[in-house]
C-alpha cells in the first residue's frame, strides 16, 4: 500500500512552525501498532470539564462508522477526549466498526472520567478492514498516563499517512483584553487515498466559546478553507475537522450567539484553516505545483465556487500545468462544462497576472514569455473572469503528475 | 502538442469493420492543411433532396462555434451536406469563428446547390486559434469533385485528432419488408483533450424518417452510449452527433411520430451508437483498460447513472484499475460522494462476478484469487448493487494511466 513506500517529500512543504501549549489541552500520542509496525499511531487529547466542541464531517453518504459516532456526540456540545487512530479508518465495518467506537469511547471515558458521549473519534487508512480493537484500548491507559502541555508537533505526525510532511498552525486572537491561542494540526494529501487518505483537522483554543457559536465560526471557516481545496475530485468517507475550546483562559463573557466580541477569534481560527487547507494542497498526492484559482463576474458567489472547482478538479487543467502549459483552451472547457451561467464571449482567461483571452478571443498579441516564466514555477495563478455580476470564489488544488499515478496505481500488496 | 507524437495503438483497439455503401450517401476526404501536415484533414458528405437529419450537442457551456451553427440549422430538420474538420475546432474564437462557419457553409452550399441552413459542420482540434478560412474553402471544390459512394473508412480517419484507431460501426434494419443500413463513425479518446480532442460522430441511413422521430431515436441511443461512457469527466465545448437520412431507399411511410415501424430501426442506431462509444472508451487516452460499471438497486435509473459515473470519473478508482487493484473501498468511497441516495449498510460490491463485499461488510472468507485474475485481463467488470430499489444502469470508462499523464501534460509546443 501506499504507506508502505518511502514517498519523497513534497517539494511544497512547509515547515512545521512552533506549537505552544493550549492552556487546558493535554495531548499525547502513543503506539497501538494497529497497521503500521515501529511509528507513533495513536493521539489522544483530553480537555477539561466545560470545554465545548464543533465539528464538521464528509458529505459522502457512505461515512466510516468514527463519523457516525461523532456527529452523535456533537448534539451534546461538550467534549472531554479525543482519540484518533491512523492505519485503519474502521469504514465500511458494519457492526463490528459500531462496536470499536463504542468500545474505544468507553475505554476513554473510564480513564478521562467522563460519558462516552464526551468522547471524540477519528480514524483514517485502509477501508473496509476490522480495526482491532483491543490493540488500541489496550494501549490507551499508556497514552493518557503520558499526556502533557506539549505534544501538539507529535501528534501533528503520529495523525499522518500518505502525507509527506507534518502540518501545523496556530494563532493568537484577542477577546476582549484578554489573548487565547487557537492551534490546530491537519493530515491529509489525497481527498482520499483509498487506502491511506482523508482529511483530518483538529483545532483547540483556550477561549470559553459557547458550542452554538463555536460551530458558526468552524462551518464558515471551513467553507472558506477545506471546502475550496479539492486533490483529486474524490471525497474521503472519514473526512472530519473538530475545534475544542477548553475555557481555560478568563475573557469577557461571549453570549450564545457570539457576535462582535469573537471577530478577532472568528480571523484565527480562518487563518489556521487556511494554512491547513493550503499545506494539504501543497502535500497533494504527487503535487509539484500549487494553483490558485481566482474566479470574478460570476452571476454569484456559489456559482463562482463551482466554476472554480470544475477547472480545479479538471484533469485536463491539471495536467496540462504540471506540464508547465498555460493551455487556457482546457480552461474555456471546464469553465463549460461546471454548467454554470457563462458566456463564452465575454469570458476571460488569465495565468500569472497576464490576460490570455479577453471576451472571448485571444488577446491579439498577447506576449507569452511572461505567462511561460510563471509555469515554471512551485505556485502558478489562474484567473477567470465572467463578465456577468460581481459573484467570486478562491479555490486552491495541485497540479496532476505522474506521481498522483504511482502513488495511487500501485498493487495494494 | 499531442497530435504530433506517435501514440502507440490502444491495446483495446477493436479494427474497422467493412463499410459499404449508404444510398444517397456521397462522401470524400482531401487535404486542406489547416494544421496537420500530409495527412486528410477534411471530411464531407453529400446527401440528396429530402434527407432529414438529427443531431445532439456538448452540454458545455461555451460551445464551439460549429455547435451554434449545428444547432441554428437543425431546427429546419433538412440536410444536404456535411463538412468536418480536424486539426483546429474553431472555439473560442469569437466573431471570426461565426464568420468561419457563415463562409463555409455558404461555399459548400455553392457546390451542392443548396441552402447555407441546409451545410452541417464540425470542427475538432486546437482552440482559440482562428481556423484558416480560406485554406478550407480553397479545399471543398476538389473534395466535392472526388465525391463517391465508398469512403467511408477514409473519412473515419480523415476526422481522427488523438485517436489511436479508426472507428466504424455499420447494421442493417428491417422497415417493413425493405431492408435499410445504418452506418457511423466516430473520433474521440478523451473527452477533449484540449489541444486534440472532442467527439464527433456522423451516421448516415437510406432510410426515410421524419425528422422529428429520427431526433427521438438518436436522442435515446445517444443516452444510452455516449452519456454512458466518460474518459477523463472532462467535457468537450465540440461534442456532436449527427444522423443523416436520406430515404434513398423505398420502405412503408414512417409516420411523424415513428412509432412500431421503427422498431427494428431504432434497435440497429442504437447498436451503431453503442459500437462507436464503446471505441471511443477503448482509445481513452493512456487506456489499458476497459471498465464496466453495472449499477443495480438505486433508487431510480437516474440515480443509478449518476452513481456509475461517479465511479467512472473517480481517480482513485480508475488508478487502482491501472494497478491492477480491487480496491472495492475506493468504489464505496464513489458511491458515497456521488450525492445519491445509498445506505452504507446494505451497499454490495463485486468485481469479475465475484461479491467482494455485501451489505456492509467484507463477505467473510471471500476467495481473492479470481477476482486477482480477473484484474489483469482488458476488461474489467465491476458491479455495485444499492439494496434500495429497482433503478439500475449500466456505464463505461478506461483506466487512469501514465499514458494519460504522459499525453496530456506534454508541452504544447
Amino acid at each position: 500500500m501506499a504507506s508502505g513506500k518511502d514517498l519523497p517529500v513534497s517539494p511544497l512543504m512547509l515547515p512545521l512552525p512552533a506549537m505552544p501549549p493550549v492552556p487546558g489541552v493535554r495531548i499525547a500520542t502513543g503506539v497501538a501498532g494497529i497497521r503500521y509496525k515501529a511509528r507513533e499511531d495513536v493521539t489522544m487529547m483530553a480537555f477539561p470539564a466545560g470545554t465545548t466542541v464543533a465539528g464538521v464531517f464528509t458529505r459522502n453518504k457512505c461515512p466510516g462508522a468514527p463519523v457516525d459516532w461523532c456527529r452523535a456526540a456533537l448534539k451534546g456540545g461538550k467534549a472531554r477526549a479525543l482519540v484518533v487512530t491512523a492505519g485503519n479508518s474502521n469504514v465500511f465495518t458494519g457492526k463490528a466498526g459500531r462496536e470499536t467506537c463504542k468500545a474505544t469511547a468507553a475505554a476513554m471515558a473510564e480513564l478521562a472520567g467522563c460519558k462516552p458521549g464526551e468522547v471524540f473519534l477519528a480514524s483514517t487508512g485502509v477501508i473496509g478492514e476490522k480495526l482491532p480493537t483491543e490493540k488500541l484500548t489496550a494501549a490507551l491507559p499508556g497514552v493518557f498516563a503520558a499526556l502533557g502541555d506539549d505534544g501538539w508537533q507529535h501528534a501533528a505526525r503520529a495523525i499522518m499517512t500518505t502525507d509527506t510532511f507534518p502540518k501545523g498552525a496556530t494563532r493568537t486572537a484577542r477577546i476582549g483584553e484578554a489573548t487565547v491561542t487557537v492551534s490546530g494540526i491537519a493530515k491529509g494529501s489525497g481527498m482520499i487515498a483509498p487506502d491511506m487518505a482523508t482529511m483530518l483537522c483538529f483545532l483547540a483554543t483556550d477561549a470559553k466559546i459557547p458550542a452554538g457559536a463555536l460551530q458558526a465560526i468552524l462551518r464558515s471557516g471551513s467553507d472558506r478553507s477545506f471546502n475550496c481545496v479539492t486533490v483529486d475530485s474524490d471525497t474521503s468517507t472519514s473526512d472530519t475537522v473538530l475545534l475544542f475550546a477548553t475555557g481555560a483562559t478568563k475573557h469577557p463573557r461571549v453570549p450564545a450567539e457570539g457576535g462582535a466580541i469573537l471577530k478577532d477569534f472568528r480571523r484565527a481560527v480562518h487563518e489556521v484553516l487556511m494554512d491547513l487547507a493550503l499545506m494539504v494542497a501543497r502535500d497533494g498526492e504527487g503535487a509539484q505545483k500549487l494553483i490558485r484559482i481566482d474566479v470574478t463576474g460570476a452571476v454569484s458567489a456559489k456559482s463562482a465556487h463551482r466554476i472554480g472547482m470544475s477547472i480545479a478538479n479538471s484533469p485536463l487543467v491539471k495536467t496540462a500545468i504540471a506540464g508547465e502549459d498555460a493551455n487556457w483552451g482546457r480552461i474555456v472547457m471546464a469553465v463549460g462544462k461546471s454548467g454554470e451561467p457563462a458566456d463564452r464571449d465575454k469570458l476571460s482567461v488569465g495565468v500569472g497576472g497576464v490576460w490570455m483571452a479577453r471576451e472571448g478571443e485571444i488577446v491579439p498579441g498577447y506576449d507569452e514569455a511572461p505567462v511561460v516564466a510563471h509555469m515554471k514555477g512551485r505556485e502558478v495563478a489562474i484567473s477567470v473572469d465572467l463578465g456577468l455580476g460581481r459573484g467570486k470564489a478562491t479555490v486552491w488544488t495541485c497540479d496532476l503528475t505522474h506521481g498522483y499515478i504511482d502513488i495511487n496505481g500501485a498493487y495494494r500488496s
